[in-house]
């Protein structure tokens, strides 16, 4: 016998409770995705699932930047016209993406896997902290610049860095705030706007 | 050489292009999904690889009623303590899944696999149609509920299908119009305010 809550084949509610722990997808969600995976079998479900297990066996974090990649060092670290004076130190992994995607930085990247946080308990222990400080000492660093949200936490865990960088000989800079390029001034928020005037440019 | 767009490995990049044909998740979100499954690899990623192919493989349609199972007939069709004089007819499994979640219904179900629609193409032959005149010619059947959708679309199926039902020897029914429990009158549209003044009940 089924329970009253269980409505559909165990397989097809596990599924759903899994698709439902997907950031982005919710109960309601996992359910139409569940439907729409079972109706496109072959052209979405099965690839999706081996895709899954391919990436769950063979992605690693890179042991030198902490970047997600199949191989180790990875990728970004490995390549040979990169900059390794320069060293752009980012929350997540998904922020290298962005910094690529964007194609505007040519150096190297350090990720720390989070940000400082009271809140959640994250402590600098608990961030890529010492391997950061062991790559800025090496002898051709030139610049970390501390690419962070402008969050709280973002901006402590740069204050932070910025304490611990300071021994070493390299500029530490950290990225600009401003008007968002395409940003509406009448929608941006007053901390924007006044970063924005207090590092205006000559036009 | 990788491509300026390629900015993780390409296992990353298939992930999260199939992630983005997931209903519910665009590009952005399944960058983001992406992230946090390779984040949780041993908890989500490879539980769900693992559910998406044995779904896949296991889950078929019934052949009777048209809604997914992994055994044929379905659950729902070979379950003894069910009303078989009752059809309830549906456009998608999950109106059949919505129904149980109610608990609302305990006679058969019939699953259209769509509804009629000039716009997509979608003609008579292409839903279950056949089989639901088939099923509902059976001797047992007292009653055919259509339970679609109140949109063009759907009543233009319950029409059609009330028409190609009305030889036969059943009360076809529909789901009845009105206010949805909880929902507030100032809210509502007015074609359902209208409904539900023209299906007034003595209170």
């Amino acid at each position: 016998m089924r329970s009253k809550a269980i409505t559909a084949a165990p397989e097809i509610e596990a599924l759903i409770s899994l698709l439902a722990k997907v950031p982005g997808l919710g109960p309601r969600s996992a359910r139409r995705a569940a439907l729409q995976l079972l109706k496109r079998k072959d052209q979405l479900m099965a690839p999706l699932a081996a895709a899954l297990a391919v990436a769950a066996e063979k992605v690693r974090a890179c042991s030198n930047c902490g970047a997600l990649d199949t191989q180790d060092p990875c990728m970004l670290c490995a390549a040979i016209d990169r900059d390794d004076g320069l060293i752009c130190v980012v929350a997540e992994v998904g922020d290298v993406w962005a910094l690529e995607r964007a194609g505007a930085f040519k150096g190297r990247y350090h990720v720390l896997g989070g940000t400082l946080s009271a809140l959640d308990g994250v402590r600098p222990d608990d961030l890529r902290i010492a391997k950061l400080l062991e790559r800025a000492s090496g002898p051709d660093v030139r610049e970390v610049i501390l690419a962070l949200s402008a969050t709280v936490d973002g901006q402590t865990t740069a204050h932070y860095l910025a304490e611990r960088l300071q021994p070493l000989s390299v500029t530490v800079s950290r990225l600009s705030h401003g008007v968002p390029v395409g940003g509406e001034l009448d929608l941006l928020d007053d901390g924007t706007l006044f970063a924005a005037l207090q590092s205006r440019r000559p036009s």
